[in-house]
């Protein structure tokens, strides 16, 4: 009888290839199969090993084109095969990425399973157009949240509307009731959001906005996903950290000596 | 004149030196001077080139021993040397880690400065200790605080004991405190908490308990600092998760059928 082989939960983090981590490029060339998301880039991909299987199990948006039950009975019969099977995710495979109900199916099927986390896209995404989701004396606390299920699920949003920073993945198709909901929620319309699209890659755009303009504006420049959207004052920061937006070195230099903008 | 030099703000991800991200390895390897706090281990350091100067910015527990503008002047004149300056902090540079602060510092000084994100401990050490922070049918949102200066601080804690999942970190001294605070604002007094010492290292230990009694527990255990604290249903994952803790395959296929724990 054959060895069980391994599956291993990578995170692929944000989209740049540079961003994996040194464990999952390891992970990678070793794999003989990789199940991978539509947020996985093909450069990233290029990182297998030649001869490894690479199966797209990526969900079309709207319609699922494999089933959750579907992808974990592939992982579990690849690995009873024997093989080092890698399941990618695009950023964190336990942020949003259902990564622990794959997990938990591989523990109940007696599979070896390891999660490799990864830098996840609720930060790195912000961080790398200018915006830092804590900031002192401006952002002290931040949530994730998914703006998918929005109807079905329980999310709190009065609660969430108080958080200082507000990070909401795969929100874009629901921008303007998101936004809407966080105003009637008792947030200023006037709070700054910025939406990240393609973030990290080398088409990302950025669109900054109001709670009460941004559905308007993002829907203006046409932007495509996957989209990271933050909501708070830290999204001010990015014209002081980005060169070119605007501010001279001296202008932030009296910024900083008085207050943040 | 020699050309000014380039400060890279590098998260070091949760500990475990496979969780660097291939950018930072290659930042670090390229470095003639490398600032660490002391939450970056001795193996990420012997990453660095070894002819790279090493200098530790970490602060003492309780009494800072450089002062955040000593840093940032630190930082801008070795760049002015022409070095290649890494500014190495624990997970990510702009959770909690001043790391905006520095980039602003840089900015206003003409000194070009990037940011690697990291792999930040708010989501892998959970994640590697067998807690998701986020599960469908869970756990659809979480938020991530510090538990430093929390008398200062304008945290919203009624706002934050109505998320799904809480994270802290630094917030190990104050866990009594925290925990009380999270009831009285009508978390229920059974809701589970895991807190993890350590994460990632090889002295890793994991205490887990109730808001109740959390406190209690971590005290009679001396738990050692660092520490991530994470309050929520996802807790209970650990137990299937984990292998060792108690549930066989086929207790978690029951699991899984019904409903989760």
């Amino acid at each position: 009888m054959r060895a069980c082989g391994h599956v291993y939960l990578v995170g692929a983090g944000p989209g740049d290839p540079e961003l994996l981590t040194v464990r999952a490029l390891r992970c990678l060339r070793r794999a003989d199969a990789v199940l991978y998301d539509r947020l996985v880039s093909g450069e990233i991909l290029a990182e297998a090993s030649p001869v490894a299987e690479r199966i797209d199990v990526g969900k079309e948006s709207g319609h699922a084109r494999w089933r959750q039950e579907e992808i974990n009975a592939l992982l579990i019969s690849l690995a009873r095969e024997g093989r080092i099977v890698v399941r990618l995710k695009g950023g964190d495979p336990f942020v949003f990425g259902r990564g622990a109900e794959e997990a938990l199916a591989c523990r109940a099927a007696g599979v070896p399973c390891t999660v490799v986390p990864g830098v996840t896209s609720a930060v790195s995404v912000p961080a790398l157009a200018g915006i830092p989701v804590t900031h002192r004396g401006i952002a002290g606390s931040f949530a994730v949240v998914t703006g998918h299920c929005m109807g079905a699920d329980r999310l709190d949003w009065s609660a969430l509307a108080r958080l200082d920073t507000l990070v909401i993945l795969m929100g874009l198709a629901r921008l303007a009731e998101i936004a809407g909901l966080l105003v009637r929620c008792g947030r200023a319309p006037d709070t700054p959001v910025a939406v990240i699209s393609r973030g990290t890659l080398a088409d990302e755009r950025v669109v900054v906005g109001s709670l009460a303009n941004i559905a308007s504006e993002v829907a203006e420049a046409g932007l495509a996903t996957p989209a990271t959207i933050v909501v708070g004052e830290v999204v001010r920061l990015r014209e002081l950290l980005v060169p070119g937006l605007g501010h001279d070195p001296a202008t932030i230099s009296s910024c900083l000596a008085s207050a943040l903008p």
